[in-house]
């Protein structure tokens, strides 16, 4: 019998990494000889890198970088699919050069914050063999366009003197052309993957500067300083590259710095759970599995976290393979979770409780929750 | 695919035959096809008689019979097991004549409430050809040992001048001397079962007027005198039937009308749940099922309740029918259960929320229960 346990985190209260775990001990307890194979999903978000090295036992590779701020810190992007006759994958999750988590409350402020780091991680993994790369976005602090992880790969950004623009998002106004001739010419030989769900075009009151930015430190006003500075930035990328960022769907992910991949680089988009599920082996885990055991936060068929689940149980189905879903709570229509190969789903909540008291004992529960799905689904006399 | 659907009451939200309902409803939204029993549960408290009535299709004879405090009401009996090579069984529930609950709370006082009711039901039965019982004592009003019942039948109970006394737990002290001459004679020629858990003797700190006196009316000066009659009706029936009830574990059930059985009739005492399983049927209806779903308010292998589930699902192990079991709230080690033959529990909690809440949708969410829990269940490749 071999289980495939495949959950999302469980938000606030429990990594995927650790749902994954606390659902494999539920499942040891039910039957110690089960075989489990671990890959707890993301969608391209913060956790991402750590999911694709916990599924595919790949090397973190640590790496000198400058924070959002400019600060030396030490990151690190993931080498995956190392034997693969494509050669390795780079995974780089900009969280880790470019966060917001690396900055507290007080300093964030995007008109200064840089994806320079994130820059310096793609040109080590260059460095160090890779021309794969799968791109995470989610979770970052700049609102630079991805100017600043253009110059740490040999952009020149200069002002109307021909000056070296310096860094953030107050910096794209200056900007008034752009020089590639010691651009890395590595990239054009390279693919990018971007996982990344997130819609919203670079400019315009959908645009990254009004939606994003206050979340990342920006007032009102320097909202509106952000947005004017990105038009700026816009223009001269479309005039440099032929690529129109300023209304294009996903552009204005991470800040704008997707846009700037989509513009420089041999790029595609895909849904984060795509990219996840295919480089995490999920596919091929499923291919000789019995049973697929995922889980989330909350499981409700309106919300994304319903489509993630969707394009996760599809998977199982066209493996044949039964999927039981373990969610702190759910709710509302499941039929077309069920007609997309959904075989159940419980709450892990067992008894009446608050939302805190789930919380706080979230992995237990989710592993007592996993042995009972377990033991019933093995029970049927043949 | 044969469920056996075979549910205790949700206590305070949901009847056994109620929860039943809502399981089997579950079950036929995952298979519409499912064949199900429904065999809800009880332990021989209010409720025994209409769940022997739902599982086997039994009839309920109406009946005029006195109330506790003697006024003339509509009760019941029921026949099961019509068409039986040892025909039919009469199911006599004391609440249903005897009942607390007939009762408004001002006038509930044991000192004149009576079980002369339980006895009408009785010759009623036997009137009708029953000449066997199974007498269901859970949820008395009365503390009158018996004695009504027995009047009820053809017993004289006389005061020192000879005269009739009359009924309740306050004329017991006033008996010199019991009259069997008008004893129904055909109570020897029947088999009386008696459905009950209680083990209090008849007297004592641990018998019926002590601990069952208060939540009948009476106060702490009315306990004392409860007692101080039993023990004289005590003494007399010893000296009659040559049964001392006295200290007898049982015979202070109802009120001390478990006493009067044990004495007068050819009764025996079995633990309800054994006695509603096997006359429901529960092992016939499990010899040709796949599974059990089982279900009750809480779930703890500490509690009584967990006592009875251990007993359900020992029928099914032998039966080698897996056993789900659908709780309010699943707790504690269950080991010893799983052991016994229970294959999982779960709860019927769809996540966080308070006990009202989960109170005021128990149906529901015990539909929800069963339809994920079936899903599961069947969900597994050959």
């Amino acid at each position: 019998m071999k289980v495939v346990v495949a959950p999302d985190s469980f938000k606030g209260s429990l990594s995927a990494i650790d749902a994954a775990k606390a659902i494999a001990l539920g499942l040891r307890r039910a039957a110690p000889d089960v075989l489990v194979a671990e890959v707890p999903l993301a969608d391209g978000g913060e956790g991402t890198l750590e999911c694709l090295l916990n599924a595919t036992g790949g090397t973190r590779v640590p790496c000198e970088v400058q924070d959002p701020l400019g600060r030396s810190i030490t990151a690190a992007y993931g080498r995956i699919h190392e034997d693969s006759m494509d050669g390795p994958v780079a995974v780089i999750e900009m969280a880790q050069a470019s966060g917001l988590g690396l900055i507290p409350e007080a300093l964030r402020n995007p008109l200064i914050t840089t994806t320079y780091g994130t820059g310096q991680l793609i040109r080590q993994a260059l460095d160090d063999g890779c021309r794969r790369f799968i791109l995470a976005l989610g979770g970052s602090a700049t609102n630079d366009g991805g100017a600043g992880m253009l110059q740490a790969l040999g952009i020149r950004l200069v002002n109307r003197n021909g000056e070296s623009v310096g860094y953030g998002g107050g910096q794209l106004g200056e900007i008034a052309a752009i020089h590639t001739d010691e651009w890395d010419s590595r990239i054009a030989q390279s693919e990018f993957l971007i996982a990344s769900d997130v819609l919203n075009p670079l400019l315009g009151p959908q645009g990254a500067s009004h939606v994003y930015g206050p979340q990342k430190g920006a007032s009102p006003e320097i909202v509106d300083q952000l947005e004017r500075h990105m038009t700026i930035w816009a223009d001269i990328v479309a005039s440099t590259t032929n690529v129109r960022l300023h209304g294009l769907p996903g552009a204005g992910a991470a800040g704008g710095l997707c846009g700037a991949f989509l513009a420089f680089f041999p790029a595609t988009i895909r849904p984060g759970i795509d990219v996840v599920t295919e480089y995490a082996g999920l596919e091929r885990q499923l291919a000789d599995a019995d049973l697929l055991l995922t889980g989330e936060g909350r499981l409700d068929s309106q919300t994304a976290s319903g489509k993630a689940l969707l394009g996760i149980v599809q998977i199982a189905k066209r493996h044949n393979v039964p999927a039981l879903a373990l969610a702190g709570s759910v709710s509302g229509d499941l039929s077309l979770l069920y007609e997309a190969g959904l075989t159940s789903a419980f709450s892990i909540v067992n008894g009446p409780m608050t939302l805190e008291e789930a919380m706080q004992q979230t992995g237990d529960l989710l592993a007592d929750a996993a042995e009972q799905a377990f033991r019933t689904f093995v029970a049927r006399r043949s």
